[in-house]
């Protein structure tokens, strides 16, 4: 089973970027930490990678339930998107899916929040389909 | 089973968060991402929270050989320390268990960076053990 939700677009990686957290914005999350892979690869190993860029997703109110349920819950959150060029030039947005991801938790208390999140999720890769990709 | 390795310490918050920095440089561990929960929530939602930090704390070797074996395990990466107020005014760190975190992929090529991920988070744990605190 997969861990991720996933789309596939021809848009170019920088465009697909700004698009996702548009579409995360709207949704309701912020990002609250920007990994260049890419950059940090180069910078620390002097190895070639891919684009590839991984956003820590939250939404507040969401966060703030869940770690009133939880106050472990930090260490598996922000929600991760990731955006990486696949190997055929096309860009993939690959958004974890919370159900697996707070799933390691065991606490039934988180269901309903995982659902939520693993809708907007969903509506998040929707709007990105929509912008003329995949 | 729980899915973090913790440590209660009596120290300062904040001295705590620079001792577990510091120990997880000396691990080969980037602090890539720090999220200030606390201040998070209070200029989001106005809502007043215990001190909280997470820590997302990538070692490029380690990740580069990840996701060498597995493009999607970003949506897993960084793996987190956590470290907040405990409700009896200690301070509480824990690392999420990255052989649980990486269990979600389900990828055997995995296991190796997982379990060297855990042993280098126990020394880090260690490390804050020692400085005179739990």
């Amino acid at each position: 089973m997969s861990y991720t939700l996933t789309k596939r677009t021809d848009s170019e990686f920088d465009v697909v970027v700004e698009s996702t957290i548009a579409a995360l914005e709207n949704e309701g999350f912020g990002v609250l930490c920007d990994i260049d892979v890419q950059k940090t690869l180069k910078e620390k190993l002097d190895e070639d990678f891919r684009s590839y860029r991984i956003l820590g997703a939250c939404n507040p109110q969401l966060a703030h339930q869940a770690l009133g349920e939880e106050i472990e819950l930090g260490a598996l959150l922000p929600c991760n998107v990731i955006i990486y060029e696949t190997d055929d030039g096309s860009v993939t947005v690959s958004a974890v899916d919370p159900e697996q991801l707070v799933g390691i938790a065991d606490n039934p208390a988180l269901d309903s929040v995982a659902v939520e999140v693993h809708e907007r999720f969903e509506r998040v890769l929707s709007a990105i389909e929509a912008d003329g990709v995949n």
